[in-house]
């Protein structure tokens, strides 16, 4: 009996130094599961991610934009924000964004709570600010519970609203893609021909930007590198958070996990389709012209990024009160 | 043995007997929850409900204004629509909206099914196209599939998409608020103001317009019966469908289920509070000015009327795919 365990553990620990070369020989590894969540956080995070009440109108939430039905996007070249303004730049995905090197395209914000008090102040995308929103806030005694169960004091601010936010959002991770899967050693996750869209997406040097468990985020890079890129959207870039002109058109790498479901693709959203995202990274990053069959394996890879989607219930908001600033959608 | 049984038979017997009296004798009768339901069909409607791609903008779905994080209603006077265009009327509530006598404050649509074509096609709401809606969902493998499995044919028709649409919305009741409770014969589930509240309610007339498992929804009655309603809103109410003269400024009833969450109130959303709203009834229907004790008893009394909220998964919604129409917030 002994010598039977002893034999299984070798077996298992044979297996598991199987997996973890795989998973090291790599330049992308799995997605980890969320750890160490503040349970009580995550769910005042979740409310306030869903309330429209932190915008001017009523009618804009975090969720409108960054939909999680929608693979944390909202799937439109540049967002609607306040009385259906256009917005400037496509907006990223929520998904995995706590993997980010930085927040939004620029990397103008450090990281995920100095990211989520911006959209809340912009005129052109919630159009509120902070002492309005806070003010909102305390008028509705749940939520004024909520926060001192959370953060342990009486004073509810904008630093706790954003912390809270920022925990939500955190926990918007999607392991188990197929990729992943066959990352870690299931062989038949993926299909002959996505395996051969991997070797080309290593070989033709896409992955030496897109890296790492986000497939990406974790760097900025000259959005056409070879070969100018062509664009109405003014955007600079880094270049209008540093000040350095080296830094024109550079921006955050997107992360390529569930691609398949963040169309349309790019800082300004003008790439449709993953067929035609590919063609221009080939073209504009490696000078390189993919034919049909190689974006199309490529693309086949990259649908095998799509991973689990967070999944919880609709969150149910706690009523407005008489003391309770109103919306002014029209003003 | 076999007495004890008797005896408790006959203790059980007496129990239900009191509960089915007390509800017999009220004019309110507690919600039932949902029975039979298709739950494939339920499924694909929710998705549906929350898809934005049923809009030219794809940006507003059912949920945008109907939100079902918030009484299912979008807590503004008159909704945003397409382009940020301001809406008609107020939103009324799709909680409990299956046992409403007709849809819509005119009733111009007869049940849930024929209501969920409107806004897709109203170019102040979705300002999409029944046919665009279709193409949309024909392009997505995954949406096909479902209409497959739930209707049983090749073909996906806007029938198929207002029949699961209003599918879910059935579900959509809130059963076993602290009234209900009450109702069933829990003495101690509301207060002795709340009751005293419920029995003004009913003394004063409220009870006339406002009965039945919903407390209202089941009749359409002139708003300003005793006085003049004051308002800038031009809308007909009842004429505007029948095209008789009687019928000018008759609106359906809405159900005071969940009252406190569906502010704000009226078929033109002038009463932020529920005191307002008590208030101007009083006046307007009953000729009737409750003291400010009276006003708060029933304002207190309608907060026992929040049932439990629809409770279920965020929906994941398939992606576009190469062949799917775009859409167009911004034409």
């Amino acid at each position: 009996m002994k010598r039977q365990i002893w034999l299984t553990s070798l077996v298992l620990l044979g297996c598991i130094g199987a997996v973890q070369s795989v998973v090291a020989a790599e330049p992308i590894q799995p997605i980890e599961p969320v750890a160490d969540v503040n349970l009580a956080e995550v769910e005042l995070g979740k409310k306030l991610y869903f309330d429209p009440r932190l915008s001017k109108s009523g009618f804009i939430s975090c969720n409108s934009c960054h939909n999680l039905s929608m693979g944390g996007t909202d799937n439109l070249k540049t967002s609607i924000g306040h009385n259906w303004q256009q917005g400037p730049i496509n907006s990223p995905t929520v998904l995995n964004s706590s993997m980010n090197i930085a927040q939004f395209w620029d990397g103008r914000a450090a990281d995920l709570k100095a990211q989520a008090g911006g959209p809340i102040a912009n005129p052109g995308e919630m159009a509120f600010t902070h002492t309005l929103a806070v003010d909102v806030l305390k008028s509705i005694p749940p939520y004024v519970a909520e926060f001192k169960r959370v953060f342990g004091t009486d004073t509810l601010t904008i630093d706790q609203v954003t912390d809270a936010i920022a925990a939500f959002e955190k926990t918007l991770v999607t392991p188990n893609s197929r990729f992943d899967q066959w990352l870690l050693g299931d062989t038949g996750a993926i299909s002959a021909d996505e395996e051969a869209g991997y070797a080309l997406f290593k070989n033709s040097g896409c992955v030496a930007c897109h890296n790492g468990p986000a497939v990406g985020g974790n760097s900025f890079q000259k959005m056409g590198l070879v070969a100018a890129y062509d664009t109405k959207n003014p955007a600079k870039g880094l270049a209008g958070v540093t000040g350095k002109d080296a830094d024109r058109f550079k921006f955050k790498v997107p992360t390529l996990r569930n691609v398949e479901l963040t169309y349309p693709y790019f800082h300004d959203g003008e790439a449709e389709t993953l067929t035609e995202a590919v063609d221009l990274m080939g073209r504009l990053q490696l000078g390189r012209k993919f034919s049909a069959e190689e974006n199309a394996s490529v693309v086949a890879f990259l649908k095998t990024l799509t991973g689990e989607q967070p999944s919880f219930m609709l969150p149910i908001l706690p009523p407005s009160t008489e003391r309770t600033p109103q919306p002014k959608p029209f003003d």
